[in-house]
């Protein structure tokens, strides 16, 4: 893991976070305004054709777009997200999914998920805004 | 149970989406154009502020229009996604979400979906887009 | 026109507004949370299919959503905006929009609004949100 | 003006556009998945804070989005459009946008347009998703 903010901190936010350790995503770099990790695709993750299921990938990308914007120091709650489904995710060993700033203000930030397969094939696409409260991640 | 669609039908296409079974995702209403479903709240549906996790509610939210979109008889594929939280998803039992259509058309449909708490307050919404596939839902 | 906002404030608002003047747009209506206005159709407001140009009539909402948005007391600025086109808007002498607030929270405000044609139709919806500034809007 | 498709039929193409004359946009660059134009500020195309309104902006992105997709050589029509406003289009003096294809499949298309000013800083972001229609654009 190749990450500039502290790792134990990071790996406590996971902590907290229920929904995103139950579907299995693994943190691989964070860095300010990115963050990037990984999913192994297995049977839970599926929908009725066999890809993984878009609220899944969704998940991944928000609780990643979240991490990116958590990088700034302070907790940030979702406003909205959209995501585009341009491929089935699906063949592919791991799902890998990158999350970076488009723009961080004061108050509002907007983050850009990307979504790629084990050949770097873009699969799909989301975006995110958050709002960036008051209060400070503790170190 | 109260279903127009075949509810075999319904709860086969449920055995073939894992991530909508591991959510915990019951559903309770099916007719045209309309899906209705609840999830018991859990911790391992929250987010690190004790909430459902917004990749939580978004899946719940895709599984039950595409459920809506798929009473008019075909298989559908999502396109996009866009869910807006408005409160967060706590102190409640269950989380109610209803889908219902709000144009089908040949090829794409637009539905929406609503997501209220016990006492039936409106915690988020969220909207879908998907292609209707000239696959039909065997009977 | 029926309004609980003081008319001239809403007039002179529109005033300063150059693009809602260079389309046309009259406002019909205005309550708390509420907007609704009309446009006549004519040549200038068509995309190459002789229907409305989509970004006319999401100028419509977003103008008539901000102005919804405005009855609380305070100026906003749009954070983020989407529409969906569910049939063309044509064939109609004018286009009708009413824009609605979904929940209007401290800072951040969500806002519906739906495109009808004149035997009611519903042709389109967009949704707004808006971050609340601190500047009040001078009586 | 640098372009790939024939420059008489885009000009044809934005003489049918009633919308996009009015409000002056001026293309630049037609490339295949590719557009990009640009508009002169002037007050006409503003909101009550003097920036560029944000339907205009929107008008902007999805005429060049439009124009990227009928490069494949069919008429689109849009199914959605989401617009991220980032910082006040203003203080420049022209409004750049362009316009580019994130992926286009046999029916569904997807493109982003980006908005920048004169000094190259971004200022907002749009995403369109497109219906390729089965009719040909004629040659």
């Amino acid at each position: 893991m190749n990450m500039d903010m502290d790792s134990d901190k990071i790996l406590e936010i996971l902590e907290g976070n229920g929904f995103a350790k139950m579907i299995g995503l693994e943190i691989l770099e964070v860095h300010e305004g990115v963050a990037k990790g990984r999913i192994r695709m297995e049977s839970r993750h599926t929908n009725l054709y066999g890809g993984m299921h878009g609220g899944c990938s969704y998940a991944m990308a928000d609780t990643l777009a979240g991490i990116a914007a958590s990088t700034y120091g302070n907790y940030v709650t979702t406003i909205d997200g959209k995501m585009n489904y341009l491929l089935p995710i699906k063949d592919t060993e791991y799902v890998y999914c990158e999350a970076k700033v488009v723009r961080q203000g004061g108050r509002i930030g907007v983050y850009e998920s990307k979504f790629t397969n084990d050949t770097g094939e873009v699969l799909a696409t989301a975006e995110f805004t958050y709002y960036r409260t008051s209060e400070k991640i503790k170190e």
